[in-house]
């Protein structure tokens, strides 16, 4: 007898025998669970969560009924409260019924290998936070001056710091501060009017920390204030995503659980943060209290929960978000564990669906600043758009949902090792090679990749590939008048596509494209193109100069096999810049740069939303979108790459 | 067999025979313990806290062994928590040993009259917090502005007020806030640029507190702000009492208990703002939550402990506080519990020894606004003088010890009824009479008043008395040569003067004047005298034009009397005001008006501290002021004041 198992947060899932192992599961269904010890049982690493899933309603509670009992190794590598928590180890737990497993981040095998790597930034540097080192004059019975006034007159003459107050915290530990450091310290001020640190001695070293909360990945950057270098990128999955892949989702759960759940969900990423900064320090050899500043960017959802705030009304129209505006907090009022008198930045929003994310693009990219019109595109789950120059900028959100990053695709998978990365379809044989992450060869055919699933770019090279093969029709359907062995009817009906035989993977069984991935794709560029079109209309424009791609995701994708399945419009494919994650960009100049703030707020509430539900040409729009491109009038860029199967197509 | 009984916070000591139980105890030496179920061991209201006292080492362990063993019934009463604590019930306690044992306030019969009352003010209304109500313009898709936003353009329009910031956890109830009141919000506004508060619909209540620290009594002010009117008066003995009765012993268990006393300390005192904040607001029918801000006077060792910053170095030289300036702390960072967002206003400081409270009595005085050169004297448990005009100030302070408030002195007491307040002895016949709080009689010798103790205006009364009937001689000694009952030698050698027989007490005992607390007043009122006349050579002047007494305390000296011992130099006896708890007073200015802040800073910086110590002629000066007045040259204004026998004496 089979049982469906499902694992999050990856979404695969599969029909296993029963009495099979969690980990054995995970393996044939290509999901990376690490397991160090050959499952003696000791090492604990493959601690995965055994949630409520798609069973019965009434099965809910007996889920563990589903799975083998706590065996005596198990009891002793696990912790009570772990147990509890119904975490298991996979390597020993079977199973005997439907199950949905959870694996955490620590439990993953391979290292996320599209990490949000810090990009190249040109910023002048100006932060908020500034180390002053000064020598103060000795109290004596005729110059008994208070401790922090000392402290400001020594601070006033040497740098022209005036009028400062001091945080309360530190103000609590200056005296001692100042007595260890023999009447030499350092001073650590926060915008030229605060002093949010009193070191004793000369202390040069002054670090920031920024972050980009992406719904399902989240980066951070620790940064020298001093020169703007990158310390140490520290990445990891959002640890939201055990409350809901996608950001409705998470915002529903608020709902749902009125009164804990945001809660819930904001001490999750505020735990996430804490980790993240923890990390990055050890890496640099400091210590998280030596982050004086945090500056955050992330979309709106992510935003108004990060700061608590109920995120219901901006998901409900006329989707207004609590505030636009920058928000400062005292990192200990926060609960974040940087400096606690240190300072948590959390960018502007512009509209209930751009958030600051897209402000951090606008600021690394500054279209705002430029004569060129320039369509700026930052895909992660949710794709954003602004398009503008000097002129006028205008902004939407386009619901692509996360099939562009690889998710509810049947194969499916994170850019990890053993994802395929790069696919070739032979347009007269339909045979299939590819790249696989980890491995330079292409394949043949009949090495074992060791394959294990389809990363998001790759979704974008199979689907374009098939389509100039002449495998999709114009309107997205694979077509079964091809003959190939590679075509093929699915376990439930579902017309196919084998991308690789089963004998190239590592998880026992061929990895396939089917109609229901091309449909997603299909929606997800659809939501995308559509945007585009509507937007250039908005502004008047036939074509823009300039097509700036942002997001980790939108780096690794092929703009030529981008633009065959027409995720953006037809532009000259030499103009397209991929400008990384300008989201964490954006945050880093932030906190390098107090005037590039101010600049933040600004165009934050300069770029006018367009609500693309609202246009009256969306339906149409979105319906053409949906099909591949097929006219080189709508397409002249593509003249010349569009084989002749796709035109035959059209 | 008879044991030592000591009682804190009051230090009333004695003798009581083995067997006697606490409360009996309490009753023969004047302390007022509460005890409402007439020993049934029901009502619970005499609990006391056994502590460790003056015993041999080995036997602070034991002292529970020097008490009867825990009744059943008074397992009963108790807390599991509370016996581990060492509370215990006074009625039902006997004692077998000498202890120390305190009274916490709960447990004290009698509210006490010397309560700080609220003064008159004169201030003009420009409170840091106010309230707007705005009705904001509904949100649609074609106007989906933030909501914090919309606010603030809504705030702007009405009230003009701009470039506003709001507090993370107001952010976090903004939506909600907006939504419930149907878009039509009170917005209370910190400083014009800060938003502290939103509540639904219409409010215009707009309250604040503001609390004098002082070292025994604590003394809130809940105020309106937007009339200036006080709601309500809250007053407490500072719970700090139990560290030490003066601020020496409290800096001392800081120092002695590194890591740990600050702590507890500050804890102790946030918790009596929190009492006082919540009692104040039940009294006036409101929340603590109500109270937008609250401002804090206090002495500097009260301020420094109150916020946490280690007292140490201020107490020796060259004594640096450690800021001089007011600081701002967040309710919600600082533990206290009125509105989370709301700001605790710290006053400023002026030297090592010279605090809060006695800016509070300058900005209340305004002695820097006069012509006429001042004199301000607060007493309260250390005496602090201001001396000068609008053309310079200049401060010291003077180590006066709580005698002048009837501590330390055999039979003081709190002024609460039962305590002697006003004292008259018959020059010829040596006889007193004397008014007890509570009975508007004088005392007849025959009739039983119930008297209990010496409060401090009597202790004042009773040594100039004394001094003018000749009993005591200019160095203070006891003149025994004089005939009278009343004269003797007490118990342990030590002369006495008794001023009520045991047949017209309460506590079965004659109630004396003993030359100990002769010796106590004179090195309190020599302390400040000499201090008045250091000042005086400071700016070259030979006498001032006015005298503001400022201090609960010094509302209710005899101003005769007091200068009849000594207490400041000559003047005229109509310039000598009462200018009540100035301390007080001003906490409240500040909390009316910000102008008078800012003008409280500047004079904490602009007022000289002179340390006395320092000064040549200290010892000389005050080995002079010890003795009692006696020469017409030095107290021309004394004139005819002074009866023969004094004047013999000299």
């Amino acid at each position: 007898m089979d049982h469906t198992i499902i694992f999050q947060p990856s979404g695969r899932r599969g029909l296993v025998p029963e009495g099979t192992t969690i980990l054995e599961a995970a393996r044939r269904l290509g999901v990376g669970i690490e397991a160090v010890c050959g499952e003696q049982l000791v090492c604990g690493k493959c601690r995965v969560k055994v949630m409520e899933g798609k069973f019965p309603k009434e099965d809910i509670t007996s889920s563990m009924g589903h799975l083998s009992g706590l065996d005596e190794k198990e009891v002793k590598v696990l912790q009570r409260k772990e147990s509890e928590e119904n975490i298991r180890l996979a390597c020993s737990t079977k199973i005997y019924g439907d199950v949905l497993v959870f694996v955490p981040e620590a439990s993953r095998t391979g290292k996320q290998v599209v990490s949000k790597a810090a990009g190249k930034i040109k910023v002048k540097l100006k932060p908020a936070v500034r180390k002053y080192y000064v020598e103060l004059p000795l109290p004596s019975l005729d110059d008994p001056l208070g401790d922090f006034e000392r402290l400001e007159e020594a601070l006033a003459k040497a740098h022209g710091a005036k009028k400062l107050s001091i945080d309360y915290r530190v103000l609590q530990q200056l005296p001692d501060a100042i007595r260890k450091g023999d009447w030499k310290v350092t001073a650590t001020v926060w915008q030229g009017r605060e002093v949010i640190r009193v070191e004793p001695g000369k202390v040069e070293s002054s670090i920031g920390l920024a972050v980009d909360i992406g719904t399902t990945t989240c980066a951070g950057y620790l940064t020298d204030l001093n020169t703007g270098e990158v310390l140490a990128t520290e990445s990891m999955m959002n640890p939201q995503v055990r409350y809901g892949e996608d950001v409705m989702s998470r915002i529903t759960y608020c709902m749902m659980n009125e009164g804990t759940g945001l809660k819930e969900l904001q001490q999750t990423i505020i735990e996430g943060l804490n980790t993240i900064a923890k990390q990055a320090a050890k890496k640099a050899g400091c210590s998280p209290e030596d982050i004086s500043e945090m500056t955050l960017v992330g979309n709106t959802a992510m935003h108004h929960i990060l700061l608590g705030i109920n995120p219901e009304y901006m998901g409900v129209a006329p989707f207004t978000p609590a505030l636009h505006e920058s928000v400062d907090v005292k990192a200990d009022r926060f609960g974040i564990h940087i400096l606690p008198a240190g300072n948590v930045h959390v960018m502007p929003i512009e509209a209930g669906f751009v958030g600051a994310d897209n402000v951090g693009c606008l600021i690394a990219d500054q279209p705002h600043k430029r004569k060129e019109m320039t369509l700026l595109i930052d895909i992660g789950t949710n794709g954003e758009l602004v398009l503008g120059n000097k002129e006028k900028l205008i902004s939407c959100s386009c619901a692509t949902g996360p099939a562009l990053e690889g998710a509810q695709i049947e194969f499916g998978m994170r850019a990890a090792p053993g994802a395929i990365e790069r696919i070739k379809i032979n347009p007269k044989t339909l045979e299939a090679t590819y790249k696989v992450i980890g491995n330079d060869e292409w394949s043949d055919g009949k090495t074992n990749m060791q394959a294990k699933g389809i990363c998001g770019s790759a979704i974008i090279d199979a689907i374009a590939e098939m389509f100039k093969a002449g495998i999709l029709r114009k309107n997205g359907q694979i077509n079964m008048d091809l003959k190939s062995p590679r075509l093929r009817k699915g376990d439930k009906g579902v017309t196919e596509y084998v991308l690789a035989w089963k004998h190239e993977t590592s998880i026992d069984q061929d990895i396939v494209v089917n109609q229901k991935d091309v449909r997603a794709i299909q929606l997800a560029k659809g939501a995308l193109y559509s945007g585009c079109l509507i937007m250039m209309r908005k502004l008047g424009i036939r074509k823009f100069d300039r097509l700036a791609v942002a997001g980790a995701f939108g780096s690794h994708i092929d703009k030529v096999e981008a633009m065959v399945i027409g995720m953006f419009p037809d532009c000259d494919l030499k103009k397209v810049e991929y400008i990384g994650n300008a989201a964490g960009d954006g945050a880093r100049i932030a906190l390098l740069n107090v005037d590039r703030r101010r600049e933040a707020n600004e165009i934050a509430r300069k770029v006018e939303y367009v609500e693309l539900a609202l246009e009256e040409d969306f339906n149409d729009r979105f319906g053409e979108a949906m099909q591949f491109p097929h006219m080189f009038d709508e397409f002249p860029h593509l003249k010349g790459i569009l084989p002749g199967k796709a035109q035959e197509a059209a």
